[in-house]
């Protein structure tokens, strides 16, 4: 007898009575709200075309570099996994296998937001009670491959029964943006689905395909990019071009966050170096730094909100990268520094009343010593959500414990998925929802606040302050 | 009906029964013992001329920047709360106003030891319990501005009231000391409020105004500041002068730790070079490094504690400091290191028995990775509590889960207020008392520590550890 | 009447029942497990020669530097300590002298481990009850002066009666094991007594006896060391002595975690200068991190574990380190980087199946933001245990929170209690049990974990992952 899988009504509430009544009672005033997701990485052609979930594997392992990694960890090569997403088909008998080789491995999923997401798809989205276990990986697979046959568990019912009021895609600058556009124009399709600016390699002259993306900018703006003028008009054209098609926000993720820029002509002089590849290590730092910062001085300007993940490593292991390319789990984080690098550009844009700046790390050491000050003096400045690895449950309590005491609760971001993991998107709102409700049970019951204080406050985390900080109407 | 300002007895405390019925027995054997002040920013000519408060917003909001930071970050300009102090009278209509702004904005609030400390003032000071909203903002200045005319609310009145057995002030080292003075004279005053020597301007050389501060320094000695001979002499001459006036330490802040001193020979001549306004960045830096240093060599002399919090970003708005000048609330932390840097000034002083460091930062991360071993090994250093936008209940408790297990709580400092929020010196004070309560139950309910030890540990760090740390008689 | 020293069953545990029934009932499932130690400091002459423990001071005060240093900071001199040992022999009075100011100061150490490993020693070891002070500072060393005579008090009796299995000892990379293998041919020793290859001095070519150090080890393995081939083989010739010894692990502790290889070609360069004294600074801190990257090369050939414990300032307080030596309390932890710092070691050999890393720290920052990712990912890496300072239960609690949402807890190391106060190591692998126990008793009560699976869970960190993490049979 494989044990059931276990998913109980008071899942991250602490035993102790008294928290746990006013979470729970807490929670219960935000559960049932519609989901606003201002980032993420969900395909927008999922939405669009409607596409079907072809199989378990694909849908739940093969993307999520999260599970991925751990697996890798254990010994599990990716390719196995399918890994990377799209470069080939698995057959189902290689499916089942991969299938098998996560749910023997559930065990090293314990303590972590994976097993937590998991079980959450399987039991709330599938309805199916299993532990995954080598014993029961077949049963599960089919229960999941037999759901996957029904219209009812297409994206877009998928994105009703979730109650996804509000998406946002990551896109590249020169996107037509089809798939968004096909929504927007559809009339059946109520939700909305917006694509947010994520210009990032267009700012990095250091790369090696830099110089055939200001190529691809410039034909895709329909404006000269061989100058530095240039840039900034094409850069200027794309992001109206996203705003109109619904856009929201740039997002923005470098290996630091310094944004000392050049001078006028020392960016156009650098600009052109740049473009015939002679500019040095240092000038083309100094070129993206530069760039980063017109980001912002547009983002003054258009109104969408820029958004700032920086410090990772990404892919820290050379060979694993040449072999399945990014995103397959060895990006690792750095150190981070946020009050010196951002000084220029809050200089600059920090008073703009039309500006908005949300700053996400994976460094918890800047919460209480950098974001929450910042936050809690310039109005342009939000505290984002624990990002990427520590999106977990001690994790986003210790970030609810860094930062309110200095900036409160309305200088944050409310709660980001940023996730590729379509199913999973209630699950992760929901884990905020009730961390939110533990955080200010805890307050409440240390009489810190009054528990109708507490009430709005997870309302307005929930349903105010996504819109208020990405301009949602 | 606008609901009552909560400030329940059992505040701060956790729920759990076992915990927090320990905590209460320790508090209350500490709760009314006198507080001790050893570093804070009252003015001292308020006490020295008992001069009466005028009105609630100039004595509750426009001084603290705690307070105004979060209200400018909400949208209201600073020159609307009368910042920076001092700058002008506010009309009636004018601080009414602005007391609105506070009052409609106390959600801003939640979750911060701002919420705390003004509810003390208002409830425990003022006897006020409304809750701020925009109902509620005109009473609430009635009742406070009413109280203010009575002489039971003028600053010795409420020193007294408050148990402030001693309590030092920040001043300017070429401060003739007026106010102490008048205060040491006067018998009907039986309250102890002494200078702190804060010569961070004077060890700067980088700072434009230095020079003639070193006219202005060798004015107040009386001895010619023009070699780095008479910098030593005219300093030591004006930490006797505090000495004499009571002064029990001495305050640093700069931008970071480091103490590696010059010789004598090249301090004499790069301080000439400094005087002559011919130092580079560097010479300036190291200068400053010597001066540091040479502040320890003196207090190891003349036996003033020595209190060190740098990295401070101060004025990171430009605009804003263009403006309202510094202290306004856009100073943001850094990180900082002190194992490196406080060697050399360790080895030289480090074992001296005449000498005291008390350490206080920002930037949690060194608490168990840097100060806690430090002060577990040389008898002159002790951690300082948490500071600024840490001194709050979260971050404090981190602090003592941090340092206790490394350093104990002998290693400590004892509570320090660093305040410039008069009226809500107790409830700062009567918090920290809380929190060890809280921390020390924890050890207790663990079976980590007996009820008796814990009790007695309070007491030491309510009464005892400020006595010697700051060795007061 | 002198209290009784307390010593509760449910020491560590929370008071909040729920998480405290949870967590006893994991605890009972592990409590006697045997005790597997795969890193500390013990000497091997101890067990091998059955050395009887002369007195109290020799044993319990002398070697420990946690406890002197804490003495040392309350302002008792070293040398009535007896520091270092073995520097000479304590007269009975100096000893009962030095074991007074101890249980005088027994106070500055609640909140600390040294307070609840003494205990333990005092309570389980010796049965003695009395909490030590004035009072009972002579009854407490008679009694224990009194077992040592005794010759269940003996090291392989004390062995036997911790049910220690397996113990690691940290050793010279020339010296000879004679002790390892007196224990290995003894039929009447049943327990596992092993080396560990340690050979940082010899990695590390700025200091002064290095030269000196390539001579031993020239002659040890009878291997010539005038080239860089030469280092090689005879660093190979060595960890081959250790592995037939029994070692398990190499044991490396430098200032940073830096592994950027110079080329064979500029290696054997820079060996020549350097055997030559004319290496720079610069030259010596590369072929240092060469070294370190051999050590790796090597230790993916022979499988012996790696263990990497970087960033202490060493012997920080100079006057004190010429009066007494290394080792005696002035080491203070610095910031430390990996991410960067491993990733030529990670590139060539993190993915090798022979090859396996455990990284320890003191500076927490590292655990959720660099190590947890590293070892999330790759097969090689395990995040070691708090170390040093930081074996401590907050601490320890905080790298299980920090570490097992983004790396579960297959990716740890299992308990290491890196000792050389051998009458505590019971308490220390207990101390461990328990607080394993209650971090996974609260994800059980908070429902984010299966009770049968928290068993299992609890089970593995302590029976199955130091076997795997160290390669035991």
């Amino acid at each position: 007898m494989s044990p059931e899988l276990s998913w109980h009504p008071d899942r991250l509430f602490p035993s102790e009575p008294t928290v746990r009544d006013v979470a729970r009672r807490l929670y219960e005033g935000v559960r049932d709200l519609p989901i606003i997701s201002p980032h993420g990485h969900v395909p927008p052609q999922w939405i669009a075309d409607d596409v079907p979930f072809t199989d378990p594997v694909s849908l739940l392992l093969t993307p999520d570099h999260y599970i991925n990694r751990m697996l890798h960890a254990d010994g599990v090569p990716l390719e196995r996994l399918g890994v990377p997403p799209g470069s080939r088909v698995l057959s189902d008998a290689e499916a089942r296998a991969a299938w098998r080789e996560f749910c023997v491995r559930w065990p090293l999923f314990r303590g972590t937001p994976m097993r937590y997401w998991m079980s959450a798809v399987l039991v709330d989205v599938f309805g199916l009670r299993m532990r995954p276990s080598a014993e029961t990986a077949d049963a599960i697979y089919d229960g999941i491959a037999a759901a996957l046959d029904d219209p009812s568990f297409r994206p877009r019912a998928l994105m009703e029964r979730f109650d996804i009021a509000f998406m946002a895609t990551t896109d590249d600058p020169c996107d037509d943006l089809e798939h968004h556009e096909k929504l927007a124009v559809d009339p059946s399709f109520t939700r909305r689905v917006v694509p947010t600016f994520r210009p990032d390699r267009y700012l990095e002259p250091a790369r090696p395909e830099w110089r055939a993306l200001m190529t691809k900018l410039g034909r895709a703006s329909g404006i000269d990019t061989d100058t530095w003028a240039g840039w900034i008009q094409a850069m200027e054209n794309r992001r109206a071009y996203f705003k109109e098609h619904g856009a929201v926000s740039s997002d923005h993720a470098h290996l630091d966050a310094e944004t000392k820029p050049l001078t006028y002509a020392n960016a156009s002089r650098v600009y052109l170096k740049a473009l015939a590849g002679e500019a040095t290590e240092s000038e083309c730092k100094a070129l993206q730094q530069t760039m980063l910062f017109e980001q912002a001085r547009m983002a003054a300007d258009d109104g969408l909100t820029m958004t700032l993940h920086p410090a990772t490593y990404r892919n820290h292991h050379t060979p694993t990268f040449r072999a399945f390319g990014p995103d397959v789990g060895c990006d690792i984080p750095i150190s981070v520094e946020f009050t010196r690098a951002l000084h220029p550009l809050l200089n600059a844009f920090g008073t703009n009343p039309n500006f908005t700046l949300v700053v996400f790390t994976m460094d918890e050491t800047v919460y209480s010593r950098e974001l929450a000050p910042l936050a809690g003096f310039y109005p342009s400045v939000y505290v984002g959500v624990p990002w990427w690895f520590i999106d977990a449950p001690d994790a986003i309590r210790r970030f609810r414990k860094a930062v309110s005491e200095t900036a409160g609760f309305s200088r944050t971001s409310g709660f980001i998925d940023d996730t590729r993991a379509f199913l999973s998107i209630p699950a992760r709102h929901d884990m905020s929802r009730r961390l939110d409700a533990v955080h200010l049970a805890e307050l409440v019951a240390e009489h810190r606040l009054d528990e109708d204080e507490a009430a709005e406050t997870i309302h307005d985390l929930v349903a105010v302050n996504p819109r208020k900080v990405f301009h949602l109407d």
